[in-house]
């Protein structure tokens, strides 16, 4: 299985070129999209963000993730293994956090892509340099790069929760960068002047409350039943977020 | 085939993460995304909106169908079974209009399902409870639940035809919940301070006029040649037509 | 490989619904989503979009394209070979540039589509005809129609590059209709009061410069490093760009 984890919107050609190389080049295996509106040009949230996403996917998949500022200048394309799962883009911490959360489960390798197409766009890596090595690994093909070292505190110069909103979804709702299982039950959560209370879900509180909850994916949402908290609360993306004592 | 119609947006993870559910539970059916900006938390408009749908798909398919406020508290979890095609879902209405068009044409069955994964969240029942059904019922197994008994009066507690805009299209089209087949050809519409006569489509009235149409799905839909009828015509997803005399 | 290009937006039943076709007539045949938001109405800023992307795409494959504002009209349902690529659509000039580009090397062929479907609605003939028509060239068919002439001069009523605005992205970049190994890199391009120069991408200028560069699809596009170049240089589909001398 093929993910796609990028910040190139729902429309546009981008992503089916993509796909298009995927199709010729790994014909045989499924591609699913995950996600194309990680947080554009912002590799620290949307590292938080796809950090909370892999653990649902199966051992062997390889994670196709493009949130590329830099793309045509001097950043290293990489290829991770962690957990048993790849991970092919930018080395401008979009793996970071995965590699983070992983530390002292298993060994986690890190590859500097030294392949390169012919044709190479200024661009476009992810259509002319990683959907091709992505394709390489789904087809089982050995990592077409050279070994390096990530030092350990490379991958802890971001904490292991963010206590920033790191994405929108389309309801309104109001991710954080914060693991929930990490946080007691009573914790009040401060964003600009509201103060939240958890509650398990939605149905649990009355329509127009905020509140937040531990979201599907394990992280703090601040969310507002039958409303957008995005509105409501006033938030977006980077703000920070408060865990009172 | 497992059809998809949900009010998750085109953007975010959930669409994905259903899909990876079923590419691992029934890697060998093709998933047809139909829509997902059904009409937000708005389960009545969606029924007449899939109901329009429907017949268009094969016996057989599996529509994976998830406008669920209500997830986390007292609703039940649905199977139904309709001239052939499963429907799964919340037991809100959402397969309702289906269940009574289909009234006196064979026998609609119903199901509360039974069967709970692992690891259920409170929010995100279309990924951790709905999609495993549709995956098991798309592979051929039983429904993993109880027959229960929907009453035809249930079924009938929302009219045949809805007078009110159930959608807004891309193009700023408005579709009505209303069957035009009912309907005659020179019957004229209101809509606020609007009233739109019959044209067979949209190169048949000039730039700029409002009319309305039978569209390709049956129904009754408010356009503008050539313009957005949603703003010329001030219409919104809600708004009661009126059929005139 | 059918590969979808329409303008009717990733929102709706619609894409869904022609995908649903292609499912059932051409099982075996991968589809991929190129684009869904060419340019709304506009069969000439899609045609020149068109022409800038088919090349990447393989011999055979069969581009199954929906800009279609006539729908229901007298214009012509249509079939293109152009380089061994199979088109499909509607005859308002959508494939003229393709073919324009392609004249002097190798024969362009055109048919009319003749075949009807059942129930072919007034509005919707990507769904009913050329879907279906897509799915036998596909899997191998002849062209369901008869041979056409479609003269020189017809398609070369348009320049074979367009100097405007054709298409903003995602990210606010400004395609143009223009081919960027044409010209010169000490280019000076002019749109409305600002005069870019060229850069290679945009790691080359500082962040908030505007520039042109030749994009990932050899178009000459419009950018700003880090910005949006339709809000920060004023642009909008259909604004003329020149060339200064």
């Amino acid at each position: 299985m093929i993910v796609l984890f990028t910040d190139f919107g729902v429309t546009g050609p981008y992503v089916g070129q993509m796909k298009s190389v995927l199709c010729r080049l790994a014909p045989s295996i499924p591609v699913i999209d995950l996600m194309h509106d990680a947080p554009a040009f912002d590799s620290q949230a949307s590292a938080y963000l796809l950090a909370s996403l892999v653990n649902q996917f199966p051992q062997g998949c390889v994670f196709l993730c493009v949130v590329d500022p830099g793309v045509g200048g001097e950043r290293r394309p990489l290829i991770a293994k962690v957990s048993g799962r790849w991970f092919v883009g930018p080395d401008n911490g979009l793996f970071d956090i995965v590699a983070q959360h992983a530390m002292g489960k298993g060994e986690t390798r890190w590859w500097e892509i030294s392949w390169k197409p012919q044709g190479l766009s200024a661009s476009f890596h992810g259509r002319d340099l990683f959907a091709p090595v992505a394709a390489k690994l789904a087809n089982g093909e050995a990592p077409p790069g050279q070994l390096i070292d990530v030092p350990d505190d490379r991958l802890c110069r971001w904490p292991g929760d963010l206590e920033k909103i790191i994405y929108i979804d389309h309801f309104g709702n109001a991710m954080t960068g914060i693991r929930a299982a990490n946080f007691d039950k009573d914790q009040i959560i401060a964003a600009g002047e509201h103060r939240l209370s958890r509650a398990r879900t939605f149905a649990d509180v009355a329509a127009g409350q905020g509140f937040w909850y531990e979201n599907s994916n394990g992280l703090v949402e601040l969310a507002v039943n039958r409303g957008r908290a995005d509105e409501i609360l006033q938030l977006a993306v980077g703000d920070e977020v408060t865990l009172l004592a």
